[in-house]
Order: C-alpha cells, then structure tokens, then sequence
C-alpha cells in the first residue's frame, strides 16, 4: 500500500454502460463478508455540495459549460466529497469504493474533451497530492455496447448526448492509463456476462489478499 | 500593455463596502465620454453557469464548502466568464471593467482561509495563462468601515457572517499584493467621500491616458 492512509481505497472507472454500480455491489458485499469494513460512494459524491454540483452538470448544454470549468468543477466536488466522506472513512481504516475518481478527469475532460493531461495532473497534485487509489478496476468496454446497456437501463446521463467519437476518445485515454500504471489499474473486460465478470472479480480480489 | 489583447482589462477589488460597483460606473461613463467600448462585468459573471455558481456559493454556510472547493468553484466560474465575456469583449478592442478577478482569490480564499498562494498561482495559471489584468484599483478601507456600509445598503453578501479579523486577513493579502505589482495595483484610499476618490480615479485614468 503506497499510500499512508489506514484503509483501502479503491476506485472503480469505465464508461457509461461498463456495469460500474453492479460490481460495486457485489465488490462490497465479498469485502465485508471478508471482514472489511465497506463504505461505498460516488462522484460527485453522496454530500450536499455535489448534488448541487451534480445539478449543475446535469445542465452542461443548456448552461454551454466550457471543458476548464467541467474539470474545475469536477475537481470541487472531487475536494468536498475527499474532505467530507473518503478520507475520514481511510482514516478509520475502512475500505472505500468509490465509482469514479480522478482517472475519470483524465479520460473524459482530457481523453474526451482535449484539456491537456498535464493540468489535470496539476489539479489532482493541488487537490490530493498525497492520495492515489490503491487499486483501480477499469471496466472495459466497445461504447456501442455500453451506450446500448446505458439506454436499455435508462441510466444514460448527461454524456448521452456525446458521440460514439467522444466515448471511442474516453475509451483510449483510459486504456492509455491503464498502460501507465499496470500495478494500481487492472482492466476487467466487461463485454463478459455478469458470472464471468463476477468470477474474474473474485480472483483477482483474492490474488490480491483482500478476501 | 502587457497582455496580447487589442483590448484593456480593469479590474476592480477590495473587501465589501468599498464601493467598487458605484465606481465601476462611474469609471465606466468616463471612459465611454472618451471614446472607449466599455463592458462591465462582474464576477462569477452574467453567464447562466456564473448564476449557477453564486447560488451555490450563497449557500456556503449549509453546504459546509471546503475552502479548496470554494478556490475551485470561484476559479470554474472564472474559466467560463473569461470565454464567454471577458475575452471576446477583448479581442473586439473593448476596454473590460470587471468587480473581482483573481486578487480576490489570493485575498479571500487565501489570505482570508488560509490556502497556500502558491496554489492559487497554479490555478490562474492553468485557467488564464496569458492573461492579466491591464490594471487594478484596490479600493481600500477598514473592514469595520466596509461591513458598516455593506450593511447600510444591505448589499452584504455570504461573508456577511464572516469575522473582522477575516476581513482583516483578506485587506492585509490584498495590500500584499498591491505592493509586490505596484505598476498594475493601484491603491485608493476608500475611507475618503466619493467626490474625492472620483477625483482620484480620473486623475490615474488621466495619468494613465485613458481619458
């Protein structure tokens, strides 16, 4: 564990449709038949301040926001929802779940939107110099079949309304990271049915010694 | 000038009370009696994303908003103005008079809450790389002198609750400030009647051949 937080902290990355809230679920359900104490989350963060953010973003087109501040509000939410909900959980050694962390910044503001990966490198060192995930799983995904999963589920979100073009760009910039960090990032083909994710899942959970 | 916009960039800054929206006008009508386009703007700005963002801010207190999450949001408004207002009335030659811009940052969410100036540095540096202010008028007075008149006019806003000695650290970091860009800060002693600082603003804008 490189970070100097008690708990675990894991963060779980993918486009719309890649199943993140499922494994989610299950992911917290097999920690804490282990013994872990499991708190789960999302960005922009079950706080007060990110359901208005979270409103916010849900305008994106009416309001025409720009790609800098998207990142930046992004990153506002990400402070409020590190301060008030993750790290007081890793503090109390708890393991934490979080669906969608920085990786998310990289891939759709820089990946999807062309904001250079360097101010985004910059953001998260001002933001959370001293916390990384200790591990990350990226659901990959064809974004024809995520988007199909998104719309049969009716989960689709404010990215609906992007181009195929904009998830392919998501898409790479996460595998890019991916390849940047193999210890912390693990891809997870998430094209598999849910047995064949959950088993893949469990493995690597136990390979990696926490259940 | 020193920035590569065909316009001139003026912003205006001090703690509340100091009067810089009675003075944005009047500064405004002069420079319109010579000969200049002038757009006055505040910030978060006249964009439907800025209103969005003073509501959220109106709420600060509700919210519990984390001082990094307050620097984000002011910077997030901030890169949305710039491109929807500030730098197109630029580039069409206008001369641009905005109340706050990024010495409030340094002011308020630095000296004011304590985050590190370097922080901010990075953050305007990020969001407006190549653009600073032409010139500003720091309107300064005693906090207890300001916050009499803000609630006078009733025109206190969400640092109404604030204490004098924030103020305090906000007026010393602006004056700071002040003194570390003596060619783009001008100081104006805002204690003085308003026939007297009109008399000085017109005597600087004259100096400086604007009118």
């Amino acid at each position: 564990m490189s970070n100097s937080h008690k708990g675990f902290f894991i963060t779980l990355e993918g486009i719309e449709g890649a199943g993140k809230s499922t494994h989610a679920t299950y992911m917290a359900d097999l920690l804490q038949q282990h013994g872990h104490q499991v708190l789960v989350t999302r960005e922009p963060g079950g706080t007060a301040f990110g359901e208005q953010i979270r409103a916010i973003l849900l305008l994106h087109n009416a309001l025409n926001i720009n790609a800098m501040s998207e990142l930046l509000l992004m990153f506002a939410a990400r402070a409020q929802h590190l301060a008030e909900i993750i790290l007081p959980a890793l503090a109390q050694g708890k393991t934490v779940l979080c669906d969608r962390f920085t990786d998310s910044s990289f891939a759709y503001q820089g990946g999807g939107r062309g904001i250079p990966s360097e101010f985004i490198y910059t953001l998260s060192n001002v933001v959370h110099p001293d916390l990384k995930p200790d591990l990350t799983l990226l659901f990959d995904l064809a974004p024809a079949t995520g988007l199909g999963r998104a719309k049969a589920a009716t989960t689709a979100d404010r990215f609906e309304s992007e181009t195929i073009d904009f998830f392919n760009a998501v898409r790479s910039a996460y595998l890019k990271i991916a390849a940047d960090e193999p210890e912390r990032i693990r891809i997870v083909d998430a094209e598999q049915d849910i047995e064949s994710i959950q088993t893949e899942i469990k493995q690597m959970m136990n390979h990696l010694g926490l259940c």
